[in-house]
């Protein structure tokens, strides 16, 4: 998907919605753990009923791999099952993956070539060879780790060097020069409210990945004042706040009800913000 | 597996190896192709070949998630086998995992609770709470990243701050307040050869899990003489010099004469710079 195409999307829904599918077997609707399948069962029904609201799906391996095989093929099933009913919606492997130039090159098969997503999050921390071979799929996205929506981002994110840059910032600076904005995208989370300012000053173009509205408490009328651009530049994640809304037999139908009360939200931000 | 018990087990071995079990489907012997499950196959004749030598395995995930369902059941199987095998021997799951809290907590899950390794890698670019999950464990290990073994470990991680500290130092310093060194390791590349003195002034009781001696280039004999301390204090990996030692039917007895190379040079080591 190219970002013109991503940018369509988002003006036909009205939304720059991304659904995160943190699906927990712990905290999906007891009623589902008689399925075959409950994390698959539950991700269709959630899919389905979200699904005009939102232009990307992000599942979070770390809920499929901590099921085992069981979750692998969930999470393999889930990606299937998206890319056959809805093409049009962005599907981001929400993994943090980095590794030493032959890992990564691994970890990039992975998942742009046997699972087939469109976007892969990527941890920043081991530089330009751990990330490059996330790059060579010149229709997928790598989704870099800047500003994260955690307090621990705290750490060693907003580190100040001798030059007077912070640590995000270096890591936006040196890596907007390994590929184009039509490939990378960032992870700016939606608690660090003005800093999107920062942020845009360094990579105006780019899309940011921002989670952290919801659960975690960002504003997402602070992140689209001072991060939408031109052709938007923010897919906005909701994950618990969408996909845990009622925990009862309804619950597909009180996913869909919260995404599109997102949607209506973004509709606005839009009409406000969008240059 | 106490730090104790794994210094029992390296004096007993006069080896302080650690086999990276990097298993490639794309790399293993044509032969093993035909076999049920290759991957599986390729790990236990490595494992059986080498088990004397060595301390500890070091699956890396990257190789099995690219091969997607099949590649786990065969990650699964390993672990179970080396566990019920050779109980002896520290397993650590290569994954360079880190997220927000609630996602870190399932990955602690997946890996300590679910395929029950003995250790996990872990990024720390999120920061404290991103790593405070998988330390509840009391008798796991996590395995920060700290000072890397590839080229881009100088892009972030030299990066020196206000008070003159790298980062890499800084990760260091911050991440000790959160566990003891009965939990806590870090991975330090083996080609950061003179630095490693550097890392023993922030931790010198901690042991290290040092890739790149071998393929990357690193010096066993500087590793060692910057890095050993009272208790060893360093698991040396090797991954392709030890598992493709040959590409033949002979793979796995190339392999424990590979290993045994290694632990004959350890030994030396041992009697030259143990503390």
């Amino acid at each position: 998907m190219t970002k013109q195409q991503l940018f369509e999307q988002i003006q036909k829904k009205q939304s720059f919605l991304c659904v995160g599918l943190d699906s927990d077997i712990e905290k999906i609707p007891e009623h589902l753990l008689d399925s075959d399948d409950p994390l698959y069962t539950f991700n269709k029904d959630i899919i389905d009923a979200t699904a005009s609201y939102c232009v990307a799906y992000k599942p979070n391996l770390a809920f499929y791999e901590s099921t085992g095989v069981k979750g692998w093929l969930a999470f393999e099933k889930t990606v299937a099952y998206i890319r056959q009913r809805y093409p049009q919606h962005l599907i981001i492997a929400d993994a943090k993956r980095g590794d030493i130039g032959n890992t990564s090159e691994m970890y990039a098969r992975s998942f742009f070539n046997e699972m087939k997503v469109g976007a892969v999050t990527v941890a920043p921390y081991m530089g330009e060879d751990s990330v490059k071979p996330f790059l060579i799929y010149p229709d997928r996205w790598v989704i870099l780790l800047a500003l994260t929506s955690n307090k621990g981002s705290a750490d060693f994110q907003m580190t100040t060097d001798e030059q007077g840059e912070r640590l995000f910032e270096k890591v936006l600076r040196i890596s907007r020069e390994w590929a184009s904005d039509e490939q990378l995208m960032y992870v700016v989370g939606a608690t660090q409210g003005k800093l999107f300012e920062d942020v845009r000053k360094i990579v105006p173009d780019h899309f940011l990945l921002v989670p952290g509205v919801g659960a975690q408490g960002g504003s997402l009328e602070e992140v689209c004042r001072y991060g939408m651009n031109r052709q938007c530049g923010l897919l906005v994640n909701s994950s618990r706040g969408v996909i845990y809304a009622s925990n009862d037999e309804d619950y597909a139908k009180a996913a869909g009800e919260e995404a599109h009360k997102l949607q209506l939200e973004m509709k606005e931000m839009l009409g406000k913000y969008l240059l």
